[in-house]
This record gives C-alpha cells, sequence and structure tokens, in this order.
C-alpha cells in the first residue's frame, strides 16, 4: 500500500525525519509531499526543500519526494494512495487534524488517515522553531538532519 | 505485518468494529486482544467477550480474537506485533495514550502505536454509554452489532 | 418553553445556584432535577438535596425541584421539556458533555442543550470541593447557599 | 426575549444556519448580525453576506439580519438583546469565548452567552475550510446553503 | 536569585502587574524585559512600553525594566538570571509555553521556568483584550494601570 | 523563603526526584509532605513513603520530608510556607490544579503556587504507571530512585 506524508516541511527536522522512517516501515511506498499553495510565505523554495528532503531521506529505499499545488487528498486519489500519514506532538494538533480527517474521510472514505505520536525527544522541534533559533544564531545541528544547516549557511552568503 | 488492537470491548461497539475493519485493511494479520488483568468488574465475561467479538468480526478474514493476563507490550513481544493500534475519539484519549506511547516506546522502540481517528458517526460511542443507556431500557441497537443485543438479553434471563 | 437543570447537587453550590437564577430567566419553567440512579455513594439524602434546593431558590418563582430515576432524556421527554442546561467551568466540561450531546441528540433530536459559562467566581466551586473543605473543618460559607451550613452541622451531630 | 448571533459569515454554512434554526426557537427575535469591524480582509463583502444569510433564512419567521462596526455587546446594549449565542465545534472554540464572556459579563452583566453545541454532522464545517474546498474546485454543496454557490460562481465570474 | 519576566507588554496590563508583584517577592532581582524582535507590529513604541512598566513597577523595589533583540534564554544567560517566570492563563498557554520550556531546557539546562497562575479576576484580560475595548471607545480602567489610560489618549491626539 | 512539595509519592518517583532537586534551589527549605487523610488506599505505608524520600533525598541540604492529615493549605499556614511547588505533565494537570489554585488563592493569598514542568526525559513517568509495571515483572529500575526497588522487593518476600 502507498502511503503519503504531506506537509510544508520548511525546513525539514529531525521530528519529521523520524516520522518518515517509521511511516516508511508501515508501507511499500512512503511519498513526501510538499503543498506549493500554501498562503504563508516559505523560507526555503520549493526546489531547496525537495533537495533537502531527498538528501535526508536517501537511506530509505521506499521514499519519493514531490510537490503539488492539490488539494491533498485530490493527490492522493490521483496517486491510488491508501492513507495519509500524520504526526502530533500535542491536543492542539489533534484538534485541528480532526476536522481535517472528518472532511477528507467525506471527500474521499477510501483514503486513511493514519496518526503517528512524535518521540519524547522531537516534541518540540518544529520548522518555525528552527528557523527563530537561526534567526538569533543559536545552533540548530541538533534538530535538524546536516544538510540542512548548509541550505541556511547558503541562504545568507 | 501484524498489528494488534487491545481493549477490554465490554461489550464491542460500532466504534470499535470500525477500527477494526479499518485496520485490518492497512496489515496482514490484526489481533483484537482483551487484557484480563484490568482492575475494573467487567459487565460479560471474557468467553462472551470474545464471543462476541468473533461473531462481529467473521465477515474479516485477517482477524484474530484472544485475551492476554500480559502487559499488553508483552504479548505484543511475544506474537512479533509490527505496531498497536488505537482508536481516538478526542483530546482526552490524546493525552491519556500519549503518556502510553512514551513508557511503550521506552520498554519496546521497535512496536509502533499507530493512531486512527473515530468516524464522525461513531464519536460519541463507548461501552459505558451502551451499558449506560440498556439499563435504562433505552435502544441501544444503533450502536452496536446486533449479536451484542442478544448477549445483553441472555444477561437478563 | 420549559428548560431542565439536572444534577446531583450534592450538596447545591453557590454555582448551581448562579446557573440556575441566570436559566429560570431563558425560560417559563425551570425544572431542577436530581437523578436518583447514579452511582456514587451521596453524601446527602434525595430528600435532603431537594430540601436544600428548595429553600436556596424560594426566590425564583419559575423553579420546579424534582427527582427521577431515570435517564435524564427520557425525564425531559415525559415533561415536555424544550432543552436541557447545563454550566460549564472549563475543558473538560465540555468534552464529557459534547458526547452526552451528540448522544440526547440521537435519542431525542427536539430537545435542545444549552450551555451557560460558569461566572468567573464560580469556577472553581464544585460540590467535591465543598464536601473536601468542610472534611478539613475549613469554612466553606462563601461557596454555599446558608442552608446548606446547617445541614451538613445536622449530619455531624 | 431577544437573542444575538454574531459573526463574520463569510460565507454563511449548513453549520451556522443550524444554529440559527435551534437559536430561533429559543427566542422571540433572532438578530444574525456580522461585525464589520474585522481585521482579516473578507471573501464577500457586506452586502454579498448580508444577502446570502436572508435568503437561507427566510423560512424562518423570527430572524432579522443586521451588520455593525460596534463592539458586539454595545449593539447588544442598544438593541435590548437578552443574550448572545455562540455555536461550539471543539474544546478551542471553548477556551476563546471564555475569556470573551468574562469580559461581556463585566462590561454588561445583564447579558447572558448561551452556547449551543455544533450538530454532529457539521463539526467540521467552517467557512475557512468552504473557500479552500472552492479554491481546490471541489464541491461544497454539501455544506452550505445552495445561494451560496451562486454568489461563488458570480465572484468568480 | 535573578528572575526574568518576558513579554511583548504592549501596553502592560493589571494581569501582567499583578504576575510582576508576585514574582518580585520569590527573587532578589526581577527583571521585566521586553522582546524587541518580534515579528507583530506592536501599537506602542519600545520606549513608551519600558516607561510604562517603570512608572507602573515604581511601588516595587527589586524590579529592574529592560528591552533585548536578543533570544531571551540568551538575555538570561548573559545576565545570570536563574529563573524565567510565565503567567498562565489557560491551557492554550500551557502548550505553547512547555515546547519553549523544551527548547530552553536544552539550550541552557541551569535556567528554571516558573510559571504562576493568572489570578482568577485577571484571567480574561490580555494586551490584546485592551487594545480591542479602546478601539472601539470602551472604559479599560479597570484592566490596566493609570498610567497607560494617558498613553493610550496621547497616542491618540 | 520556605516552599512545600506535597504528594502522595506512593512511591516517589525520578519525575519528584526532579522536581525537588529544582524546587530546591529557588528556596531557603524544601518541605517534601505527604498527605496522609487520601480516600485512595496507598500501596506503601507513610512510613515506607518517608523512608524512600528520605533516601533519596538525602544528597540535597535543604529538605525536610514530613506527613500530615490536615488541608495542604493549612499545613502551609501552620509552617510558614511561602509556596506551594507543583509538578506539571500536561494540560490535564492544569485544570485540576487551577482549580485548586484559585481555591487556595481564596484561602490563604498569602501563599503563592509555583509550577515547575515536568522534564522532557520524565513526561510519561507517574506513581501508577510504576506500579503497573511493577505488577507485570517489568523493569522499573529507569524510572525510580534505587531505594523504591528494595522497598518493592520487601513487600512482596
Amino acid at each position: 500500500m502507498k502511503y503519503l506524508y504531506p506537509g510544508s516541511f520548511d525546513p525539514i527536522t529531525n521530528g519529521h525525519l523520524d516520522i518518515i522512517e517509521r511511516a516508511a516501515k508501515l508501507c511499500d511506498t512512503l511519498y513526501v509531499v510538499i503543498g506549493t499553495n500554501d498562503a504563508k510565505q516559505p523560507y526555503f523554495t520549493i526546489a531547496e526543500r525537495i533537495q533537502m528532503i531527498k538528501h535526508s531521506t536517501k537511506h530509505i529505499k521506499n521514499v519519493i519526494v514531490d510537490s503539488t499545488p492539490s488539494l491533498m487528498v485530490d493527490y492522493a486519489l490521483a496517486n491510488n494512495i491508501g492513507a495519509i500519514i500524520r504526526g502530533f506532538r500535542n491536543t492542539s494538533d489533534f484538534e485541528v487534524e480532526q476536522e481535517l480527517f472528518f472532511f477528507n474521510n467525506k471527500l474521499a472514505p477510501q483514503i486513511e488517515t493514519i496518526i503517528l505520536y512524535s518521540k519524547l525527544a522531537n516534541t518540540h522541534i518544529s520548522s518555525s522553531n528552527i528557523k527563530e533559533l537561526y534567526k538569533y544564531n543559536r545552533e540548530i545541528k541538533d534538530f535538524v538532519p546536516k544538510i540542512v544547516l548548509k541550505y541556511f549557511e547558503n541562504k545568507n552568503n
């Protein structure tokens, strides 16, 4: 079965990477897909984000990295995806996603939503946190794949 | 991969059945397992609960019904289970289970925890509710598999 | 329209009394009804609780105090009640009652559920708190109607 | 008694309509009022939103549709409103509104706040969701009154 | 020991002032520090906010008012702060800050995070609420130190 | 200033110990006090629990271990305590304690309530969890001070 892990990955963190590693074990192919039609102005370009994810996940055989301007549930239908994967860190995540689940379940009941808990060590890591730390010249190497550090540095040269 | 869906199933509800049907599609074999070492005094015996689950799930090929006096994570280790399935209805479920996840993740990091949302129509159904309604002579047929109605009636003759 | 305010009122507090006063303004008749089929062992008898509520609400013209062994929604149907009133103090109340609302809405869709927020000054008052304070010989006069103090004293002579 | 149901209704959804129908039964006159001094840039103009609400609620006799640049509690005071109606979908709604209730209760203690639960079938419907779905060319007819579909189409011709 | 109470204080409210008074009793010196590198456009300038805090806290001997463009944890390290003080009003505050605590605890484990509950009477007061009320010409004198009223008036002359 | 850390400590865990170590740094003397008038039947006797706490905290100079049948706020008043310390693991803790804070703040406004977050590594550790694990013959040495292991073993010989 194919699973889909959607997100903005701006940039990919160790929290994302952990979910990807765990989700990849549960399915035949895991699509990691960036939604490109988001209102928020991203920090990294789509091309940069795809490159960072590809590089960080090259040790996982069954991962495909992609991007889409469509609604995720439409991308899932078009690619014959069996389940959408979400990683949860706290109860706020839970409520926001529950609403989305009810919607997706109505739009495409054949597509399952699967939730994984963030590992204890990653519950405080988010892409926003990382960017905030970097802005203040704080070390971020414990929170992101190595390749992300390079992209931050390139961005600022 | 084998998945495990633990619970007290006292009795099995349409909410449980929906999770079983959806989880069975995600794995090769789904173990539905009653914990028998629970502090609470059950309404139905273990034998009755196993019979009700077996009867309600006989249309699903890859389901095995069992019971255990052990810690669920030990049962999972002994049976080579890849993931434990949980069905969530609200944020309280979320917090209680997150604690359990952190524990299980420490005791047996190789066993994944997978959460599925309860379907909208089932968010208000629980075994406790069913027993409460039955006690007050209210109809419960919309909330449980048919076989459960019979067991309630037998219990009271 | 008739409204129903159910509870165990063991004993009635200033928090309950505030909800009763506010709810009574919203309807023609407000039924304040004690459920007598509750699992918990009460501190005060049903007769004592009814007397305390009657005495505390005698300044409100349109209040009827009663008790019932039935499911509240059945009592509501039998008495032609238009809405059930609930007072909320925090998010835990919210989730527990939401489940009950979905159930009642299915059992008797014609009966509305109306929620009022507890006033700021009452958010920390509950019957359990009052009994705890009394047990430790702490003053409770700021939290309950005067009549409740007498009933506590009688109970302990 | 007059009740007030405030909101941005950008656009009105079936969730709003359900609350309006239920609230209208609890009072003599229900004011449905759009706040026009909101920071967010709306999708539909005030005139469009008023027309959509009026058309969707024309089967309910005791509804008045209006808009105001004032604080809602001031509009309520000026129009002799007895209670403000809110529809809740989840615990986040609860906390945000509790703060507002404490404020309004201080500013105008004579005005009650009444909360109704969203019906199960509507818990996942919000104006934001609808606009998101429409943007992605997804069908929205199950979530909004028919008239809203027309206004979306006009907007895009 | 030195404690640090960070915030945007735009403007200082009676809720902030209560936390400052209580926190000042728990330490030798309390630093009240405005973060100046915040994304949000403030209503009052940094100089105005510092003046309002200084004036409102002049009756408390051990308070130092300051501002910083740095990450708060770096300011704390540079000034030999023993603990960061936070005032909590509800569960949303709790989750947002828990994430921050885990981060700070990793960046600087020697700096403690201390949480105080907002007093009952202040749970609904926030800087945003105050500005909203002022915008609608509502009285705000019960919610802020007197000096803040003057600054609002000056701003609008 | 003297601080008070109340609890049932049945038994003391590494989570408790971490809070004790951190709280002891914030005050002159830290009272760790077992409430003996609790409804729940404890696993260890008061004497055993006191011994375990004393042994586990002997490296901290300013800790006093005690027990009391009184309301904690009365114990605090009698012993001239300046603040009660609480350790929080999640939002449920937050709501339960907020109610208690409002009460204590009314009963004895001069006594502060100070909340510390549980460290990330301890968020899943509770006395109940430990007893559950021990009951199922699972190793608990990573979650409790060494002395607790001995007391468990003695209990079962």
